[in-house]
């Protein structure tokens, strides 16, 4: 199995807000937004796995400004660890106001995504080698990430998840 | 402040799956489906609060069962818990397809939403009034879901989140 | 062949106005309600015939008072009779306004649909069975309406229409 | 008030059927033709009126002939009559094959709108003069369909719709 | 090979500008006249060659009136003439306020297509028969055009394009 | 007046053909291309000039390659010159395969925007300094497609044109 750089999968997308992706306040609505970085992360993880993906899961993703009618939307996604067939892949959004030549970070998420082979089953994908310090951090916590999602999925039980216990018990006697 | 029951927020919705919903396997796309679920759930809260609301969070969304194109979408969605201006919204997913007479739940997920006034300012909302013993569950567990959700937000450290901290320990140690 | 209640088939949309379904007063258009009213009596009909189903009429609509952007529209449809391939769904409409806590109804439907076979050609279908007074009644008027529907569609002349002549000349002779 | 002809509100529409308008056979899903339909015909009504139209009304629509994925749409709309703020507009629907170069019609159908002012109170419009022979015919017919949509609205009672009454007592004596 | 008038051609299609087909300042954003125009001279072009169709190339067009939010678009396209497989098809675009009563030309423009058989190869398509002297002058200069086009997408030389080097240089001499 | 790189507007998008952009031979339909190149344009001039913008001219497109449903259109858009108001943008588009791993380019274009202040009315706009040699030769060029431009809007006339007549006679005499 070939191996791939982080870098590799990055895509970037830009997206005007248009009248009908938004609320009565003229604001974007969430819903919107986690559409299009479906779309995004999933183009991300076809181009680490080159092979059709579908969506596994959504990490907690929490809005903290909002976005405008007739602002551009620039959503940069990048896998940041593989595991046999599944990927996680991580985006960070930005609001730009390009008028006014304002660009502000509005969120950060994690999608996963699985590869599957014509007959819609798992097929195994590349092993990702993160380069930079940022994408060697990201590729450690994502195990964390992972058990915390198999919980929360029902998956794995808290006491089977021996990352996030570690990270657990190191937070909460600090 | 008035009180309310969390049955008075319950809100159905049914979408056919149609062409531009699916990707190239004729599956719907995780992004519709959370698209449609951030209205859903907008419309559960609106009812709550009697106020216009902006999506805060989602909270971890699995994917565990394809949906197929014609197919008929169902989110049920209900207020289980409100906090001041914000209220957590527990939606069931399950697809119908009908000629075929079979329904199949598919996942289910927390959406947060903060109710605004006019001026897009928070406002307080309806403390909420769970009746059934489910209710009155999902009522007791939101605190921990919340907890998670300011942890991974990056507003509230693991150290202070105590309903959480308790639940972990128990499950640690069994 | 089996029967089926008429509450089996009850299907609820709720759909949320947005920008594009809206004129220039901000207002519902028409066309778009009765757009989502075809796909909401289709899921009923569905239900009912547990197949894949074309619509082939619809009857009168009266459009009685206009639905606002931010507004949601509240679509009930169930099946009040079948006629051996076909059935006819009755709609109850509302326009929610959740913020305001208003619901009010906007008007009412009818929509026959034929169920059909993997080669489109129809297919007979499940008896209905009405249980409440008002089913029951809507059971009894849909003659009158069928023989309505295909006197205005050209398929019969109002001499055959025994069912409707009995209903004008009462009508008339009061 | 100035009177105008039925020809200056004539007004085509010619749409391609797309996969997201279609359901899972490929045909035209009704819902979108009636929505359609609503455009074109509130068109027809703003040439007449020179003024924002609200739809009131449709009368029987019956689908005779399933439309195509990739055939075109053609609507042709004329105003019929206009009953002080009202319009009746007929329409008659084709399906267009261009590449075997067929054209079918479809079905025909009549919607009213109502002209409104900025007040979106009802506004009194140009009277509708008839020239040719078939819009003389739909014209008088006007009368009786009016009728009807009054009594299928709850809005005239059988016994006072004097024109619909003589159509129907001359047809069921013959 | 039949060959087929040029108003067997004509196509005329009328759409509402809709909240989303708008840039924050209410009008028409370009791109959207684009796609309908696609369309239209798409099936100005299938009914001239009775054939699938592809677009092969868009002229220069240029923009030079702003089209409101409410208005219709009114686009007019014949085919001009027919080279082997590939057919030029010209509009005539229109802004229409149909409450005012006013109909402004905005634009003209060329698209060109090619007709294609079901193994998405070219195929021959009929001649052209100009009939009005207005047909007769653009199909005449539909040869200096294509070889402009031809030149701009770098398929021949200035040098080759006769007909377009005699225009110029009498152009140029006056 | 301040002076902007080149590169500082480069704006990317990436697309998913998704089925209602494509014909009934699964091909990405040329308007749908035409649009999105409109929208990123828009954005890169949007960003040199820290305005709102409005298309003016969009120059010779030709359609190279078909697109496939499910592959990606990545759109690269950079302005190459400013003159006062209006600013030329060059676009480079691509089709992706993902799962193929192959990334195609498709065609070039260049789309011509205007800067507008907030009463729509053209507001001067930053110069524009090329950097690389490509930027240059784009830049230098910029004044014949000028010309050609509005020769074919008809706002020019040949003999005036001294860029474009140049380049005519070095070419036609070679």
């Amino acid at each position: 199995m070939n191996k791939k750089f982080a870098k590799e999968s990055y895509t970037e997308m830009n997206e005007l807000v248009l009248p009908n992706d938004t609320n009565t306040f003229g604001n974007l609505m969430g819903g919107r937004l986690l559409y299009w970085m479906d779309i995004c992360s999933a183009m991300a993880s076809q181009k680490h796995s080159n092979s059709p993906v579908v969506t596994v899961s959504v990490d907690n993703v929490s809005f903290k400004r909002s976005i405008k009618l007739g602002e551009v939307v620039t959503i940069q996604a990048k896998v940041t660890r593989a595991f046999n067939s599944s990927m996680e892949v991580r985006m960070e959004i930005f609001a730009h106001n390009l008028p006014k030549g304002t660009r502000v970070k509005t969120n950060e998420a994690y999608y996963t995504f699985v590869a599957i082979d014509e007959h819609t089953k798992p097929r195994k994908v590349a092993e990702l080698l993160p380069e930079t310090d940022e994408e060697k951090k990201l590729f450690d916590e994502a195990l964390q990430r992972r058990e915390l999602r198999l919980i929360l999925a029902g998956k794995m039980e808290i006491k089977d998840a021996k990352s996030l216990q570690q990270l657990i018990n190191s937070a909460a006697t600090h």
